[in-house]
């Protein structure tokens, strides 16, 4: 049974509690309004139930979820409450003077966006699980936010039960951060850790994470490397100060992956990661999402199966990481309800919506002569003599120096596997190279080409 | 050159900000009292000159480093400031009326304690990275901040640079955690990981660790355990919710770990490390620091030098950790000057001292029979037939059963070298057994025992 309420108005209750001392406090509901139900929105409803107690001593509020929107009625739910606080009517909810905080995980960026625009219209605190969202629209929603004095928070956007973002923001406060690296989605990490251990070709390994739920019936998001190029958007944001956007990310997914890339790799010394890399200097910002082969002593390559990792790195504090789910019902939903938790507090002091930080650095964003990497390069050659001799020749013509060289039978006749491991070069001698690599009749195709990370680093 | 400031009162100053849009802003000059030019306190010195512009933008005010006490005037010291601004007279400090907040980094117990007391009296807010006095003292010195609604923080006390008393606090503000696993002192990280890398004694290393300045010249607080103990005592308060005292903690420096237990641990898996383990289940809590056999795959194996990494799990989180610089000048100074970011921003928005949760779960602590963990022994017994069965008679008396036994030749002749892993078992049964060892002719000597971590948790 839940106690009596009387309700009260915020600024008279303060007096309440600072007064509070031995006497009983009245505290205010706070009611919720929870778009979706399905397996994060499910997780919340669990973690508002079960932490009920533990909840209201970090806030000194009671929490309710007042109202929940569903697609379908119809549907069965793991619903834990009140069949009649179900509705498929939005508005119920965004005008339900009653409720104080939204909490967005219904995902999709439209009718989305224009609902939790309204919502803070009505002064309701918003806490949003949808990366696709904040990647796309975080500066309007955070504007809006301001205007109406409301909290928008959205820990659980990227890196599931990892709390990245409150580190970015208040941990690393004082320091300068100048690299992120990070595997930031689950679904493509899954796959290719499972591609290297068991040798299967991506097609099979896509279907089996499909069966087993850990990839979505449509794939693209997460196999072409969007889902993670909108988290590297709002942590690079975060972390820099700048106006990043998904536009600003190159974006390369993991449906190009081939076995013989993995088996390579792995010859010398690689695994290959799906990283998101940021980096920033003088000569600005660089922010990719790509197949990276990851040497294997680096702690990255060890990350398997649907877990995230985040490195840090700043100027003062030099080389940290973050690791945890990156995915999954409960990790997302604490993540979700200690944003609600934020809220909360902030609610009792009155000071919502304020003491955010907007992006105060000029946005700008290296050129590809300034890009410095090094790179794994796999060709097809004719298994001829002075092969090698004129591919050496080109690098040097570009003045990129090779570190290794490793040449394999392919499985045609009189076909050669090549594969160039380089030190660092820029993207802009590379793509000449490339170029020239193109015009040479020796070379039959240039299979792929990832990025080397981890050994500076390591 | 610094503008020119208008000192204004602040509720003055929130209303300027406020109707600011486009208006150049008048901002309050934060002023503070550093204690302290060590090494921590000219890392403190440096960040707030040389990030003094992007600190302003993210807390709205500039900040200017007052008055700085130091123990002898006479002393040459790297402090890039006014010369004038340095005393050896703590009052000219404490009782400066200009003084906003003071950051602590003097250390020792006493008379800090009496110093921060006196300071939060007047109105000042804290920043410290002294662990010893926090474990030691802090519930009165947040309650004495409570009274005069002022923050005391102190992120820079646990893990350097990693920002993990955030992540406790407000990351996992709606999870239960259940577990902490962490290597948090770096000194002991670095000898345990040089003697396992090298094959050297433990002195050898402590002495090359003084040399390198890894090592104080009074190493006890590192080496037996006690500043991991104050670590882990400050953590499990704030996981737990509960008054955890460094008294709570069981300790066990690394002075007894033999060449032979970091010899014989390889043989079967496992890396020495100094490892602070703190759990919770409804029988209690179990919070300890000893020299602990950590299987070799697990992460914690391979965290090597002057790192730390804490392992945080969650009932609905699962597993994360956190990873980086244990020490060091600016690491710690980053995490000073982002505690003096926050405080900042609640002095602008007028809520200093306020939203923080006290312990509110009544301790207990879980009595041996509920205390479970793996163990590794090592024994000296005689060279002779039967001394196994033995040995394994005693165990099965006291319904311990073993995971694996080695035995080797000793350096002493007709004596050998016995090495038992249990499976899971109570410290009271382990202890019955330990004493009924002690009493068989066959054992010469009990020459150490740990416990196995990051086999279940791996």
């Amino acid at each position: 049974m839940k106690p009596k309420i009387n309700r009260k108005d915020f600024s008279e209750l303060r007096i309440v509690m600072d007064k509070g001392e031995g006497e009983m406090e009245e505290k205010k509901e706070i009611k919720i309004g929870l778009l979706g139900l399905g397996t994060v929105g499910v997780g919340v409803a669990k973690i508002i139930e079960d932490h009920q107690e533990d909840l209201q001593k970090q806030t000194g509020n009671p929490i309710k979820i007042e109202k929940v929107l569903v697609q379908d009625l119809e549907k069965r739910r793991e619903w834990p409450g009140d069949p009649e606080r179900i509705t498929n009517d939005v508005w119920e909810i965004l005008n339900n003077e009653e409720i104080d905080v939204i909490i967005e995980v219904m995902g999709n960026i439209y009718p989305t966006f224009e609902y939790l625009m309204h919502a803070l219209s009505q002064g309701k605190h918003i806490v949003t699980a949808n990366k696709d969202l904040i990647a796309l629209h975080g500066p309007e929603l955070l504007a809006q936010a301001s205007k109406y004095q409301c909290d928008l928070f959205y820990e659980a956007s990227v890196a599931g039960g990892i709390p990245i973002i409150r580190a970015l923001v208040e941990g690393f406060a004082s320091d300068r951060i100048t690299k992120l690296v990070g595997i930031v989605n689950g679904t493509t990490n899954y796959i290719l850790s499972k591609m290297s251990e068991e040798g299967l070709p991506f097609d099979e390994m896509l279907r089996k994470a499909q069966e087993l739920g850990y990839a979505e019936a449509d794939p693209t998001n997460d196999i072409e490397g969007l889902d993670a190029a909108r988290k590297m958007a709002i942590l690079s944001n975060l972390a820099f100060h700048m106006d990043v956007s998904i536009h600003d990310v190159e974006v390369k997914g993991i449906t190009s992956v081939k076995k013989e890339d993995i088996e390579f790799g792995k010859q010398l010394g690689y695994e290959i990661k799906l990283l998101g890399v940021a980096n920033v200097n003088e000569n600005g910002i660089e922010i990719s999402v790509q197949p990276t082969m990851v040497n294997h002593n680096h702690q990255l390559a060890k990350i398997n199966g649907v877990f995230n990792a985040v490195y840090v790195y700043g100027e003062a504090v030099g080389e940290t990481m973050f690791y945890g789910p990156g995915a999954g019902q409960l990790p997302t939903a604490t993540a979700v309800v200690s944003d609600l938790v934020t809220v909360i507090k902030q609610m009792n002091l009155g000071v919502n919506g304020r003491g955010v930080v907007a992006p105060y650095r000029k946005k700008s964003l290296k050129s590809d002569e300034l890009k410095i990497s090094r790179y794994f390069i796999r060709l097809s050659v004719s298994d001829q003599v002075g092969v090698l001799a004129k591919i050496t020749q080109v690098l040097a013509e570009e003045e990129i120096s090779i570190q290794e060289v490793l040449q394999m039978s392919g499985e045609e006749k009189k076909k050669a596997q090549l594969i160039i491991t380089t030190h660092a070069t820029s993207k802009a001698q590379l793509t000449k190279f490339i170029n020239k690599l193109n015009q040479l009749a020796v070379v039959d195709k240039i299979n792929n080409i990832f990025p080397i990370e981890g050994e500076e680093i390591a």
